[in-house]
């Protein structure tokens, strides 16, 4: 493990943060070793699924949680592509992940795997959202305890999707800061597993296998684009160093030219303001105020890595109002079918708005990266929905209704 | 197409019963041809979806609906199996199908596929429920028209996971007998492809994709066991259909022993109470009154040939109460971290009710179908799950929550 400041070096265990300047740790690995290994041949071979990649990911042995997650689609998006104007616009679907429906359950899998290597029987996080929902679900499955720390306002109905998993929700009186230190505090005391604070290091490198699927779903080449929701920041980064390692490897042969693109809510906006206005770090956001909660970290841990990526990479960021959001869910959810929660709203708007500005060409690759399953935020939508017609239950009542009392046109002739 | 009761056949059209005897008809397949064609190694080749058998499904040509769909995971289920008190047991895990988390995305794909083959515009279906959520995403994504017949007293919280996609929602005043009368003479009328009445033999045959890829992800055997939910009663023949055309293909060598299993609700269990009855056909249940609302179906239309199957295989059926159907829910995903809809709750409580019976034996193999998430049907677990607690957002408060106020023991060492 190597900090990502000041490059300094530590052995492979439970700590997130380098002891001299407090910069986060990162996995390394060895890469002449996993290239005599991981060919396409081998990778083929194997199942469809993240572990397919397992050389580059920070295991020692085999995974022994979340054996199925991973190999979600990668969608050829024609209807979206006509609506945005683009040729050859993809979906890479996180929003139907094994087990809990959203790109989470990637970084839970690893992160859990080697809190097992490590020897922890109880793990946690501090979450009210899909990265609750996976730790709950794959804790479960993998026999451990579970503790999941939360504020003590959230309504019911939010923590439902993760005690029905038997995990331990514990309902802090205080900020989410505060429920994010004690998280800390108890990992530091007990040596229990936090998923995103002492297994950090480790969770973070599961991201990567969105970007080797894709990569390998386009036939082992990178697209021109990709644009990727911004939470902590995290992931953006992540899929773009599966793109390194990928092509440092010869996996693919092509050079790595791809633009990175972030996406933010307006009302949580820290790296996409970072970056449009040209500072170097950005602002942390005291009230975030927006639909889409799952994005609405306001003091992102990756924010400075990920504002530098995506200038580096010559991509661009941007940030859509809650309407805007609703907007890129319903036109997600009727054009290629697929409702995504509001993260997935937030990406699909800011598409848009890039290709709209011109930061993103009408006629090479673009890949959507959709995170996570819109029956988690419904809400967002529920006024946006048509209210059903009522009518009386005869045909003739239908085809009134239809505008139908003449014969109907159609190439099908018919049955009486 | 062949009249499942008086063997008359048809050529290929837009038709659902014959016009003799009104039996059910059903697709018929060139199976010598499809055996000079479809290997084993010819199989490992393709995607991992449903369409790598698409020679045993009844499109005339490529796929045009539903890219996808399939290529859900089998599961070894070591700890439920533990709480079962069974040695091998596995689960199919449709809760993660694409896109919209249930089995019917595979019968629904095939049924537009097949529509888009007769140069159908217009597709729909009479349905609240993962039905409905199936076509209008799946037919979104495909461009089609979609018109959703519902009971016009149906909450506007439940057809939320459909209107979103686009579809024309519209209630109609009467029952749901009336409602699929509607819808049939509207595709009789105008030719248009409503999927379980004038598409339903290709619909069906989808279902079958679920039984490939359980020998396939077996290894290419049969389980001894299978346990199905059984709501119209045509998903469980539908698997037995699979590994019975593996088994003519020689695609799996041994021969078909597999004891098929249904699961109802004890409020809707017409093929259970015949099979248990040892009555010849179903007597059709008035008022289903169950949380499964899924499986609620009184008078099934495939329930004859259900139960004749599960006779014949020499397997049973069982149903069970409202409570078990949650108990079965939450032991899955206590155990598992799998979230299924109620329809998994009873097939979970069904298999623990015919091991406890003896009528499966403890050390075979036994699969379940799970076919449908539980974020669909919440409430149904609401009010069984265990209320947070709530502190004060300290360590110390946390240690006496988690009567962690001696040192804890752990088999890490604590980091400070």
């Amino acid at each position: 493990m190597v900090c990502r400041v000041c490059g300094k070096r530590y052995p492979v265990s439970p700590i997130n943060f380098c002891t001299d300047d407090f910069g986060p740790l990162e996995v390394d690995y060895h890469y002449e070793e996993v290239q005599k290994v991981l060919r396409r041949e081998v990778i083929a071979r194997r199942s469809w699924n993240m572990w397919r990649y397992r050389e580059l990911l920070p295991l020692d042995g085999e995974p022994t949680v979340g054996h199925a997650v991973g190999g979600t689609p990668l969608l050829k998006a024609q209807r979206l592509g006509e609506a945005l104007g683009v040729r050859h616009l993809w979906i890479k679907n996180d929003a139907v992940n094994f087990p809990t429906l959203s790109f989470k359950d990637r970084v839970v899998a690893v992160a859990l795997s080697k809190a097992r290597e490590f020897g922890m029987a109880t793990v946690g996080c501090a979450s009210t959202g899909n990265l609750a929902n996976s730790v709950a679900a794959q804790a479960a499955a993998a026999g451990l305890e579970t503790f999941i720390l939360v504020p003590a306002d959230l309504e019911r109905t939010k923590i439902l999707g993760t005690a029905v998993y038997g995990a331990k929700v514990i309902g802090l009186k205080g900020t989410y800061d505060e429920v994010n230190r004690v998280c800390t505090q108890i990992a530091l005391k007990y040596g229990w597993g936090f998923v995103n604070v002492n297994l950090r290091p480790f969770y973070a490198e599961g991201s990567k296998t969105m970007g080797y699927e894709i990569a390998e779903e386009l036939g082992w080449r990178f697209p021109q684009h990709v644009v990727c929701p911004m939470a902590g920041g995290a992931l953006i980064g992540k899929i773009y160093k599966a793109f390194s390692e990928l092509h440092q490897l010869g996996l693919v042969e092509t050079p790595l030219t791809t633009r990175m693109y972030g996406a933010q809510a307006s009302g949580c906006n820290p790296i996409s303001e970072c970056v449009k206005s040209g500072r170097e770090r950005h602002k942390p956001i005291r009230k975030p105020n927006t639909i889409c909660k799952s994005l609405a970290i306001g003091d992102p841990a990756d924010g400075y890595f990920a504002a530098r990526l995506i200038r580096q990479t010559g991509g661009w960021a941007e940030d859509v109002t809650d309407e805007e959001i609703v907007d890129g869910m319903l036109l997600l959810a009727r054009t290629e079918g697929i409702f995504a929660e509001t993260a997935g709203g937030v990406t699909v708007a800011v598409a848009r708005k890039l290709i709209e500005q011109g930061r993103i060409p009408r006629d090479e690759d673009i890949v959507l990266c959709i995170t996570g399953n819109g029956l988690k935020t419904q809400d967002a939508v529920f006024d946006a929905i048509e209210t059903p017609a009522v009518i009386a239950p005869t045909l003739a009542a239908f085809e009134e209704y239809a505008g139908l009392r003449a014969p109907a046109p159609s190439t099908v002739p018919a049955l009486v």
